[in-house]
């Protein structure tokens, strides 16, 4: 005998959660398409040199990689992919010339990293993607927040924000302060200010650091410069921490905190720290001007993860009193998407909303309808019945759109309901051999028990529609 | 620079067939919920040996699994699904006490198979599955060729026949022809029935083979009994193959060639025969019931395909016209789904759509509507007006459920009419600074050119959707 299990880092969804995720994914497709993006699909295996080129992934991802061998095949040469962008880099460089730029595309698709397992860390999780590519401009950008937006509110995901930011408004405060190149370790750093604290933050920033013995540039906090030194400066010091963790914590709020000069008058005058403003005001009025609600879309100016890869607006997303999840839809600008597939350059802007992040925060927040069944009725037949009475029936309402399960063996009738009820059908029809003669049926409420008995077959699909009505009104 | 080519075997979908496919799959999403049935997620990943454990696959199938290797892993220990069955079998197994049976689930997802490379044919496809887990009876095998009957229907899918067989009417055949331990063999010839013609067939089954050098048993069209001979007996006499040639041709119709007594006596009088055609009018009889064409549903006494693993019916669909594609659907019945993880016997009934032939074939047909977009509406802007009038509209249409893109920069109005009319947006949207200043838009049909002017932003809404429910019904 072998051992159902999944492996290490795996998970199966039964259809209490698979139904609520694949309903999400629905609305998703949904407002995607509606906003003009369309789908493409590419595979899951790539080529393993497509994965790991300069830039596609971080260290971290592409030590995280899933190598694939097909028997006989060569290892090292196709892996499976970690992210749906380097795919969308691959792609467009590949088709630019058939499915031209612009180009607004959506994907929700599996992607796979080899973490170390850990709850509600999965080594195969679901992306929904939305990216436009060939457009510089700051509707683009507009048009990716409010993907976001609309999806999540379609969705009925409890109170979110998503937090803008832009690059350029950190790089010119690091360069007042003359600390350009320490952007990285500051971003790192800042990176933590939620879940450490201010105080952590600056000791970190102002600390004289040794390196952690066997750990590469990319994983020190607070890399040296050299990098061949073990013991190295702080990254900042006291007076500079200062005006980050300044800028960082006053940086937060609506459009009134794009008024840089009340928060650091010497970063305000900086003409990228200008041109970052006028940009993401653009892009937030514009987003409202879509239909974004003012509350839920925000400023964030200590917003730092993914500002080493972006090059523009970069945005995460929180629901509120969850932020412990972290961020359930994440994005940003990149001024050149596929630079490493085509010297053709294509900007590109995009967000991605990670499904199964969003599913675990619904699920532990009580949000979620866990029902067993989609189809609202159950129809149960007596013995005795021909299974054609009972599936004759079903068709009938699945013909005029009702979901209508047919209990696939005529077993003890009470029995049949106690599988409805676990399930959660709303309605169980009902036919025994009697009700065949007098061709009638029996319908009872699952939930009140209530049974309205011998309503005429030809009284089928009004009846259904007129208490699947009733109790879709009525508190679940 | 990287190659952007895919690797061999895999391929990429640009929109325009990957609307259509999204759309097939929404669509039988939609009819497998109304039946009753639910989603479930496996991980594409599996335990290699969950994959590899005896009768989970065919030799050829195990011989093309990819295997999977995280970074630090040891090889051996991961592969990727080779179909959506060997996961239902492992899942019941495993979670069996919490969602009970009987236990009716769909799955639609991406499976893999290292192919030989051939044109249409690809090592990533997708399967679309209904099983009915738990249940003997005939209702559930009829709910299984209801469900492939109500998807394809549903989907407009072309002029289709799902062809029926029991794998007991040709175990019963076998019998009266003494002939029983040649019934592997015997399939194998009479699966190509269609494709080499009856003389091939009859040549096959009747002469002396010489074991192809280098060939194991499994792939030999006649294997010796014993083994070890690489000259051997022929499969039949003459007169056997003539008898199964003749089942095979005059047991094709509805359900008239059920009356077996007419196709060959002998093997209509035999208990296992008498069983098979027994169940399969039930099955039938049952599909008609529940709205099943009765020109949508036939049996096919020679259809070979599968019956060496199921032990009930089995089933395979044809286009009608495009019988050159192979089956679009297939399925059966195993009268253990999951023995190789479980002791508890379940029975199991299911078939399975494979979606990438389905829409290879919908393609060739030409009946895909290949359009690259699923917005009906182009918002189109000038140089000179804000981008917030153009996303404003849009977002008006978008709450009303209407499709509706905007051109992301404001570049000549006349190319970003050609944008939408090469990607197939029905009505192009154009505000230009006088517009806005008399808050009106003018609107053209892209098809027609018909272009009207000066329309009220307060009729916005439902001057678009009269014009979509227009063109609608007018000839694509």
């Amino acid at each position: 005998m072998i051992d159902p299990r999944v492996a290490s880092g795996l998970r199966d969804l039964p259809p209490s959660l698979a139904i609520p995720r694949e309903h999400l994914a629905t609305v998703f497709r949904g407002v995607f398409a509606r906003a003009g993006f369309v789908p493409i699909e590419t595979p899951h295996i790539e080529r393993l040199e497509v994965l790991t080129g300069k830039g596609a992934g971080s260290e971290e991802v592409l030590r995280q990689i899933f190598d694939v061998t097909n028997k006989g095949g060569k290892p090292g040469e196709l892996a499976l992919r970690f992210d749906l962008t380097v795919p969308l880099a691959r792609f467009i460089a590949k088709h630019v010339d058939t499915v031209g730029v612009p180009f607004k595309r959506y994907a929700i698709g599996s992607v796979f990293r080899g973490e170390r397992p850990a709850k509600g860390r999965f080594r195969e999780f679901t992306q929904c993607d939305v990216d436009i590519v060939g457009v510089d401009g700051p509707l683009a950008d507009a048009e990716a927040v409010l993907a976001i937006h609309d999806a999540l509110k379609a969705a009925g995901i409890p109170p979110f924000r998503i937090k803008l930011n832009h690059r350029a408004i950190l790089d010119g405060l690091l360069e007042t302060l003359g600390a350009s190149e320490r952007l990285p370790a500051v971003l790192r750093s800042l990176d933590k200010l939620d879940k450490i604290g201010r105080d952590k933050v600056i000791e970190e920033l102002t600390g004289v650091r040794r390196r952690p013995e066997g750990q590469g540039e990319s994983d020190a906090a607070a890399p040296c410069s050299p990098p061949e030194e073990t013991e190295c400066e702080p990254v900042l010091t006291p007076e500079q921490a200062a005006r980050v963790l300044n800028f960082a914590e006053k940086g937060r709020g609506g459009l009134e905190v794009l008024d840089l000069a009340k928060i650091d008058p010497e970063a305000a005058a900086h003409p990228k720290a200008i041109a970052g403003v006028e940009r993401l005001r653009q892009v937030v009025e514009l987003a409202q001007a879509g239909g974004a609600d003012p509350e839920r879309i925000g400023v964030d100016l200590g917003l730092a993860r993914g500002l080493d890869y972006y090059t523009g607006i970069i945005l995460e997303t929180v629901v509120l009193g969850w932020e412990r999840f972290g961020s359930v839809a994440s994005g940003g600008r990149y001024d050149n998407l596929a630079g490493l597939f085509t010297s053709r350059r294509l900007p590109g802007v995009g967000a991605s909303i990670g499904l199964d992040r969003l599913l675990a925060l619904l699920e532990e927040a009580g949000t979620l309808e866990t029902r067993g069944t989609i189809a609202p009725v159950l129809v149960t037949w007596f013995p005795g019945v021909p299974g054609a009475v009972p599936l004759g029936l079903a068709a009938r309402l699945r013909a005029v759109g009702v979901g209508a399960e047919v209990y696939p063996e005529p077993i003890a009738v009470g029995k049949q309901m106690g599988y409805g009820s676990q399930r959660g059908h709303r309605l169980g029809l009902i036919v025994g051999p009697d009700e065949v003669a007098a061709r009638v049926f029996n319908l009872r409420d699952l939930a009140s028990r209530d049974e309205l008995k011998a309503i005429p077959w030809d009284r089928l699909e009004s009846t259904i529609q007129h208490r699947l009505n009733l109790s879709e009104g009525a508190p679940a």
